[in-house]
């Protein structure tokens, strides 16, 4: 249920809102605006309560329920689009973040060459996997604690903020002290352990979707993230399962107009996960942009075919350069930047 | 088998490459293009040949296998993307072409009115359904015939071309007297005995991607259209069937970058019918023309509120208006004009 | 919108009915049943009219508006199971009917061969192509007007019904006079052309689903081929498109639990199509007869391995010899035999 | 790479492979049997390994590259089904064994009302859930802790083994305590960090597929389960998301086929979770066994309108009973009992 305060509506009143929710053993949690408040009212059982309960109250503009089953990720909870400042850069913003660099973290030297690179063609967030979630044990599984030194390595040395997966709740805090933004990965969209314990703390998050997870169910683990505080959740599209087969994965590019209407998150979009290959990559870079994606999440890696992990859908640097000089315009006539 | 002439490859060099195929029991089919001409191998068993067979003849560059199972909608018997002139509208060129109108003929005055707003904001051609193919008997199937002559006065009265959908054999000849464009639904992409007598016709045929066809089976329909003759081929992306249920159906955006490396063939896209809802079809018409598409097909009602078919996913004249002002600058950001 | 009228109701008070509904513009069709007669009301517009219009009428005992899109392939309008008699076959009733044979006929040798082992074996109907509808153009197409006639001999000389594939308006005719049950692919499921051209025939159909058709759309499907009057359809399971890549399409034993609770009409499994290798077809075969299907049509070849078409998924004679043998228990499991 | 010794190799020559195996930097398993061991060489680089290597080593019959990415989960790892021995019950044996119980657990008395009904119905292990994984944060989440004690008291009271779910490393050491089978959820099927933590217990997992995993993929997962030796692992179909809307899930039926030929581990059929609603789980429950599954997974709530969850896919003891009657003649046809 979602209480909307009136304009003038005061703490007190906001406050007395906060605590008959209590009272009936709900939880909540507060949109303060710079005009109005909002609050959310949570629970299992919000359904059984009679939203006069609320209606009545002093400052209380309108009540509404919120038929889906995701609350703070909803537009109706917060009617703006959010923008998050992490270590410096904008991300829902005017200006396309764009995130790049190597799948893993193979060596400092690779990594480090990667970061120099694409800083210089002008991303504005470094990404590499210290932990890399194969779907074989016997494949090359990260370099891990040595990983997230280089990763730091790179952020102090080059003063570029970097993103980077965690994988288990036992890493989280290896992961806090070396990253700026945390990835939830596609395949972890729903190991909820991980997301409560994400939820508690202050880094931003950044979501995949499930590679079979529905736009709702998508927003709805967003909410798993959202609901112990954490306001930081960017949500990122990487394709769907499909039968197509010609690339990896589909990107569901309908998803950001949903998304635009239905939630208040960024959203990013990452076309090498999608494509498999990066032939395909710049095609839908540039489809995201032109369709209102906040920014891009792109391998690129100083020799695609010595990668020792998604070499096929890596863009080497001439490439990135490349798109990198065919996105600004598009984000123009979309009336953003790169 | 495609045999590659050299450049300077005389007539008789390649009607003996021709004789030779046809003394083996196989078909060909001739690319003849200004610099050099290609020949393609067709038939159920050219997979046995060997390629020296032609290899060895004057004039002959190379012979390569498409391992692939289209061959004449292929980037290899046609290196060169294919443009077409349609009523003098020229689809694959440096402008995008946009189609447009409503789901279904209604009426002449609502046609009429559609196509004259259309037309002023800027579409090239008119679309409008005559036969209707409905999932259900007991729906509203389409003026038929006298839709046919509504649209041809609309032909003749505003200059403009048109393109309907032909659902059965029987009907070719009515819409291809009227129509300048003949559109092949989703649902008949693999129609076999619908593509095979269409193969055999003059007018351009516009071939929508069935709703679970990969690209490699859409292709491959293609050439059932290509295979009498018939050259003026355009594919139309709508949409695939996915679990994600708040659209209709999922608009494929990596297929176009898939086409453009596969195919010579040019390739628009509907997001109407994609997206299922209006609102949602601004944000899929921008990514396709950033993605490289040639052109959109888009309904446009004067009254969605009132249509009989599709109103959801129309758009009425100021939305129509808004998108096409949107597309201009992006149109331009990837090199080309609407 | 479904009037079923009291038990006792005499002829003229359904005539009443139907004359009531004619004024008003819908089309009806009859449920004449041994107790009680149901009258189905039909028409775009049923959802406007008033249950009452009805309702008021002698001899009515309930008015019910059916929300799903079919009504004849409806239980609401036929709540017995449908049986159906085909050249001294019943369908949908105790016996499981399997059906065998070649994908395509090939020769009258072959076709003999087959449809003699697999009648001794205990099939009840002869399966084979007469026309094959092959994804590309340059594949083998069947044999066309000299298969159908090499049906009919196989039909005079061995007494067993067949069932040959119809892809065309045009060939209705040729294959309405040689083959005893008609079969509609999978890629024609929404052919409706083809359906309404069908539903004026005498013939038993058999309806593939489509690959990606839901079960709803299935059995609206059903309804063009019932809304003339043919009341013998058979339903056919044959597997969907999804991401799984072992086999060929999944089959979908689900189908079978939720038709016959939503439909009336009898369906059979084809196990050989969906796996696309021969051996899960044993597998599948028995589950599908577990789960409720009221018969199987298989694929058998004297020599799979040199078969035109399909030969990786089709059983030779022993393999069938052998499920023949297992699906004996489990027919009478589940109170049946085969 | 599998290395398969001849029957009689002695200790020593085995050892022998395995040393050369460590000696170039591999991992190794071993699947000794009454005839012959089976090594199976593993790592991420064995695809650069000759297989002369191994070859020329005294007692070794046959070197072979195993192409799929799992290899322990593999028949050529190991060619004979997997049986195992869980508090009594074998799995994977000639028993089908019925595992049952309420969804999640909601109070001792539901719990033991349940475990008592469904025992003596025929069940062989108890299910229940502690932990439940929630779409969304404001749902009922499980009773945690005090559920896996009330489990462990249906356990010592009734002699009956229980199965229930894991859903993060931090538990396992609570689930191991008080539970005979471990499950891993389809959502945490590719939570690789879970999975590792796993395959150093002794317990049995149960492993079900993930709602789009492939039947690979899903090898390949328990390949996680297999690689620190945990040799119990029992795989679960229960269902995979793909359009069809009547359903949650589409069971699908051909895995089982596919796994049997591919695997050695014992699989079981989840028709609950699949199908989503009790009316069709008979059915579903029944296909499964006849395709050759080794056991079911089936929810059982003594007022399944009460249950806090999943209460619309429940069996109520009624129906629990008509089920198992039927399955017994079935279970019999193909040579089994219940």
């Amino acid at each position: 249920m979602i209480v909307e305060m009136r304009a003038g509506a005061n703490k007190e009143q906001v406050d007395h809102v906060v605590e008959r929710a209590h009272s009936l053993g709900f939880d909540v949690q507060l949109n303060i605006g710079t005009e109005k408040t909002v609050v959310a009212i949570l629970g299992s059982d919000t359904g059984k309560a009679d939203t006069d309960l609320f209606a009545v109250l002093p400052g209380v503009q309108s009540v509404t329920r919120v038929m889906k089953p995701y609350k703070l990720a909803s537009r109706e909870f917060h009617p703006r689009a959010s923008k998050m400042n992490v270590s410096g850069v904008e991300i829902g913003g005017q200006k396309i973040v764009v995130m790049a660099g190597p799948c893993a973290v193979e060596s400092e030297k690779q990594l480090m060459e990667a970061a120099k690179g694409v800083q210089k063609l002008g991303a504005s967030v470094v990404r590499g996997g210290a932990f890399k979630p194969r779907t074989s044990p016997f494949s090359f599984q990260g370099l891990g604690q040595d990983a997230l030194k280089m990763l730091a390595r790179v952020k102090s040395e080059l003063g570029i903020p970097v993103i980077t997966e965690v994988v288990d709740v036992n890493s989280i805090d290896a992961v806090e002290k070396h990253a700026d933004i945390i990835q939830v990965g596609a395949r972890n969209m729903q190991n909820f352990a991980l997301l409560k314990a994400l939820s508690g703390i202050k880094h931003p998050i950044l979501l995949k979707r499930g590679l079979s997870a529905t736009v709702t169910e998508w927003l709805t683990a967003a909410d798993y993230l959202l609901s112990q505080g954490n306001r930081r959740v960017i949500l990122c599209e990487r394709g769907i399962r499909t039968f197509e087969d010609t690339v990896r994965f589909s990107l569901d590019i309908t998803s950001i107009g949903v998304i635009k209407q239905a939630s208040h998150l960024p959203v990013v979009v990452d076309p090498s996960h999608a494509a498999g290959h990066s032939a395909y990559v710049p095609s839908i870079a540039k489809a995201a942009i032109a369709a209102g994606a906040d920014g891009l999440l792109i391998e690129v890696h100083p020799n695609p075919e010595e990668a020792l992990v998604d070499g096929l859908q890596s863009l080497n640097f001439p490439a990135f350069e490349r798109l990198m000089k065919d996105l600004r315009p598009i984000a123009e006539a979309v009336g953003r930047n790169v």
